[in-house]
């Protein structure tokens, strides 16, 4: 039987913690927002909440291909917030034009509400790191747009291009979302130049709903 | 039409590469690994990956309970590879007796081949991550174990008990299941230990089949 409410001792978390808390708790739902890319096994569509542990882990295993000196710490703590904004402006898939246009400003406001649950010292650290990423400009957020942007790649590959034809991307879009690599990080942006046109010219690009 | 394979140039990733890459497309499987744990939103089981991404930021964000001086990117850096294991070994129910009796020699094997993916180095170093996880005696590991206990709790916490009370398990099991946080984190265990006494008394853990 429950006590009456009076009874129990008050949650000892103080405001700092429990708005710490609060903000854990409200992230869970990054879990909830679906990407357009499949698993590899094309199961189902990726999370951002996953796809952004991935690349997280990507970031740490592939920094030696970015400048040297980078700090990989930032690169790493950018990633795993830069999703963030979508609980609120959903994910904007990368091709769509319209969508792009007003993303920004669904995203402005998104970082207003959830980055302000922190405590007032959290909230401007994780801003910041998120500000960084957008902005693309120093070499730790040009590493971490590079790794972002591999990553679907490698899952498209993998599923054998699952996602592009299926929502009508040209191979010269997908090279041009993936430029970014070149400056940031040389060797992967080979790699990536060689794989999107080995995606197309093997005919490996299909649309799935048009499949048995 | 496809052109015949011979006449396309071969992928530029040289064998180290290769190896990484392949690793980090191995790994997407940790996103079909599912926890007993809900989503707050009550709406599907977690799943080991977006648990990966969810603590490694916790850990980020709450570094100011854990021991002065700690070195907050090698406990990030372990939180992001400490469930790889699960892709061949499975997610083992923390109260599951039998399941943990047998745990320790199929994640040894499923540490062998996961990270025998990478190149010799990255695998040494990916490998002296999990066993200090494992150790758990470092202050680094200690506050990794504390943050991967927290955040089921604040989960069941807030999806009204979930899955404790479903699996029979006592309140005794789970305070037993969160004492690490008590040398690691003594602020945050007595927000446990108040969270798991709260969610007990106030009669909060309910089962769910039970329901209408």
């Amino acid at each position: 039987m429950a006590e009456p409410e009076s009874a129990r001792p008050s949650s000892p978390a103080d405001g700092r913690l429990e708005q710490q808390l609060r903000f854990l708790v409200e992230i869970d739902r990054l879990k909830t927002v679906r990407r357009r890319t499949l698993l590899t096994d094309r199961s189902r569509r990726e999370n951002s909440a996953e796809h952004s542990w991935h690349i997280a882990l990507m970031a740490l295993l592939l920094s030696e291909y970015a400048q040297p000196g980078l700090d990989v710490t930032r690169v790493v703590s950018m990633l795993l917030v830069h999703d963030l904004v979508e609980i609120d402006a959903g994910d904007t898939f990368a091709y769509d034009v319209s969508g792009n246009a007003s993303r920004v400003e669904r995203e402005r406001n998104a970082a207003d509400r959830i980055f302000g649950l922190l405590p007032d010292d959290q909230h401007a650290m994780v801003r910041a790191l998120w500000n960084e990423f957008e902005a693309g400009e120093t070499p730790e957020a040009r590493f971490a747009v590079a790794v972002d942007r591999l990553q679907p790649l490698l899952q498209n590959v993998m599923a054998s291009g699952g996602t592009w034809r299926s929502h009508g991307v040209t191979m010269e879009q997908v090279l041009e979302r993936m430029s970014p690599l070149a400056a940031a990080c040389p060797t992967l942006w080979r790699y990536a130049e060689w794989a999107v046109t080995e995606v197309w010219v093997s005919g490996m690009v299909r649309d799935p709903e048009a499949e048995p």
